[in-house]
């Protein structure tokens, strides 16, 4: 065998052992009973441990320095392998390991502040993890940006000052938008009777009709909605709410993007570095697309109000019209998760700020509730009530997940470009649409994304799909367009 | 750290893995997609090269001789952890290999000539398992005998001429059972309504009764039941019909015999080599005594009619008695798994000769269906009608399991001698039994087996809970006065 080939069969195992570790997870939101935590963790831990030595394992670097590419995809092959590896041998073993052990603790330490809405009690464990994460970013900067150094992880080749400009350019935009819908008269939530089994049943037709291979997946309820996975066997998860069947339906559709990405990637990547989507942001990009630009548009909802009259009477609006204006409503919130496509990037842009002072030092730990609150009160108008609702809304930071939320509002800016290279691409789209025939943008998705699996590098796989450099235009353009025909001022 | 200890942190990781593969079989009997099943291979492939790797590690080996063991309970490690490193180390990398591959394709094999009733397309397939597993089975022997060394992965101390000695006491006192019954008039099985959702729900309640620590388990429907995994996660399967509740029902309490010695070790032994069952026969003693001695007894037959007749009605049974000579009515028929308690070890003796036979090289794998039917018709009396009926209705010899069988007889046996001490430790069992009450017989059994997981050699195990060396008797006078009271003839 070549030092190729030996590097190839060894992460391709490596990719495999990932795989189970995915799968665990997976089990630990669904299935896991709950006295066996502790268990668990021991050997989740194991796993890690030794998914983590096959990622600084010497053999790794002399093959990389012996091997060369077939072709084009296994010079993409050798790319990633040799940044996973080069990433891996810069964090020192102990500290990998006090970070592992710290934030899944800290997990624990969060959702116990979360739900006695405490904030004072997490701040010392949140002290903790920046302190590792800084010294994590420090060493993987090497004397750069240690915000940068850690967004990496998320989103090859961006950095901070790229996320503030692009936000600068969106944020007045956006303000107007969110400043003319809230002027109105709120838009009413649909009411009516949503069982959660109908509601269960609708979702696994729309994943069907989205394009999520059911022999190579499945649906079961979780606490938070998440795609796990890749290849043949890409999971998801939903929940419902009996007062908003938007909850479970629109999760669904979000992660069956996520899993149609993983599901869609050519076969011959499977468990190598190339078998799994190229970044967050484009990850993101694809449930952002499956779930606003497709799910939410004028000409499904159309589709969608009638087939949620069959399954559930009357919803409490007038017609179509009236569905798509509740579908789409921008009001009042304090919830990331739970807020429309105008206001979700200021829930981000919010994070992106927070977060970068807290890692570069500038914010402590102690002085994030305070912070948090000025910063929603100036952003949104309003006071957060508690902390619940505030800085302990998100389970990112507990887990060590810095650098992560800006790559949302780079999947929403990615779903923007597509968006309008598609509608130019394939030109009878609505049609499809309004009867729920997604079939034609999910397949041009596929062909000029999905298939890829991380083959390019993230701006330049949009580049490719798009004809441009990844740009907050078209985005720009596609809410501008979409939120001043729904709220007209 | 001491040798000891290092080893015992890396045989804990170890263990921590070998349950995550357990995991992953629970998943693919249960959860996984359809579609998922070559992915799964190569990652269940991955993870076992991992756990091979680091059973034959040469620190092991090492540490194993640097080691002094603290305690009692340190002396069983080293002994247990000795015998699987000496055992990995015997059979060459490229046999475990090619053993582990192509039992996974035999399984497939197996399973489309059983649909097909077609034997003949199964014996090559066999041929090169028996070739295989002789090979093995040669190498661990190191010229003693071949079927003793197979035998000895499932029941440590056991030899081939010990279980035909005590088959051959067991032997005519079955025959005369058999006999006695099959000549009175047949017990007819129960009828009725046996809605599947209702079998489920008594199924969990039969669990909590029998001591299934619900926290640290779940239930799920399979093809075949089946307990997994040890200490704090422990799960069970069953299936069931429509026809037949019994089935449910007691494959329910089986697995939760298994289950109950799985989450009954002693949690200081948690994933090291004493946390698990110590031998496949002492396993299935605890199945089959929760199964058997206390779930087909009269006194727990009597609360289970009218919990039954509460959930279904009418069953075609006059009162309890009747309920419970329905429960172990003695009838003819081909299926190892659907046998009462007297054939059921007949059924063993008939696949211990014959797996013998074909482990020696005495009987070739092509001739197996037509010794097979032979043997039934001396054995049972008529004759097989086809070979899923026959030679193909088990899948254990597809995936190399010689030397399995025995232990489920073993599993009777150690049953028989446990029943009869603890009847005699525990006088008042059956008043408990009468009312649902099981406690006071898991109770015994957890303090006197479940608790000691791998600390006592099999028969030094059974010895100490029941004062002799194991043997056939006890259970052969239970038997005797069950089913003579049951058939006076």
């Amino acid at each position: 065998m070549t030092a190729y080939q030996k590097l190839m069969a060894f992460t391709r195992e490596t990719g495999a052992l990932a795989q189970i570790a995915g799968r665990l997870g997976w089990d630990q939101e669904t299935m896991m009973p709950r006295g066996a935590a502790d268990q668990r963790a021991e050997e989740t831990g194991a796993l890690q441990s030794v998914l983590h030595a096959r990622r600084t394992d010497p053999h790794v670097g002399d093959w990389l320095q012996a091997a060369k590419a077939p072709d084009q995809a296994g010079e993409a092959q050798l790319r990633l392998i040799r940044r996973e590896y080069e990433r891996a041998g810069k964090v020192p073993p102990d500290l990998a390991n006090a970070l592992a052990k710290l934030t899944s603790r800290a997990q624990g330490h969060w959702a116990e502040a979360r739900a006695g809405d405490d904030f004072k009690a997490f701040a010392p464990v949140l002290e903790q993890v920046l302190r590792l994460k800084r010294e994590e970013g420090a060493a993987l900067a090497g004397g750069g940006d240690v915000y940068d150094a850690l967004l990496e992880d998320y989103e090859p080749g961006i950095t901070g000052a790229r996320i503030e400009a692009m936000f600068a350019r969106m944020r007045p935009g956006l303000v107007a938008l969110r400043k003319a819908a809230l002027a109105m008269p709120e838009v009413a939530a649909v009411t009516g009777d949503f069982p959660a089994g109908k509601q269960m049943k609708l979702a696994r037709e729309l994943a069907r009709r989205f394009g999520y291979d059911w022999a190579r997946g499945r649906l079961d309820k979780a606490v938070h909605p998440f795609s796990s996975g890749s290849g043949d066997d890409v999971r998801i998860t939903t929940r419902t709410s009996e007062d908003d069947p938007f909850n479970c339906l629109y999760s669904t559709i979000h992660e069956v993007g996520h899993a149609c990405y993983e599901q869609g990637i050519d076969p011959a990547y499977r468990l190598t570095a190339l078998g799994q989507g190229v970044s967050m942001g484009v990850h993101e990009s694809q449930s952002r697309i499956y779930e606003n630009q497709l799910g939410r548009s004028r000409a499904f909802c159309g589709w969608l109000y009638r087939r949620m009259t069959r399954a559930f009477g009357d919803m409490g609006v007038a017609d179509a019209d009236g569905f798509y204006a509740s579908v789409n409503r921008v009001h009042r919130g304090y919830i990331r998760t739970e807020a429309d496509e105008v206001q979700y990037n200021l829930h981000i842009m919010l994070r992106f700020d927070l977060e970068r002072a807290l890692i570069a030092g500038d914010l402590a730990a102690g002085d994030l509730e305070a912070a948090w609150n000025d910063r929603f009160k100036a952003d949104f108008g309003y006071q957060v009530d508690r902390a619940s609702n505030g800085c302990l809304q998100d389970v990112h930071w507990s887990v060590g997940l810095f650098g992560y939320f800006p790559t949302y509002s780079l999947g929403n800016v990615y779903a923007g470009c597509l968006h309008e290279a598609m509608r130019q691409a394939v030109p009878g789209l609505d049609a499809g649409l309004a009867t729920g025939d997604i079939s034609a943008a999910t397949g041009w998705l596929n062909e000029n994304v999905q298939q890829y699996g991380g083959l390019y590098e993230p701006s330049d796989l949009i580049e490719r799909a798009c004809g441009h450099a990844p740009d907050a235009a078209p985005l720009m353009r596609y809410l501008d367009d979409k939120f001043t025909r729904l709220y007209p001022g």
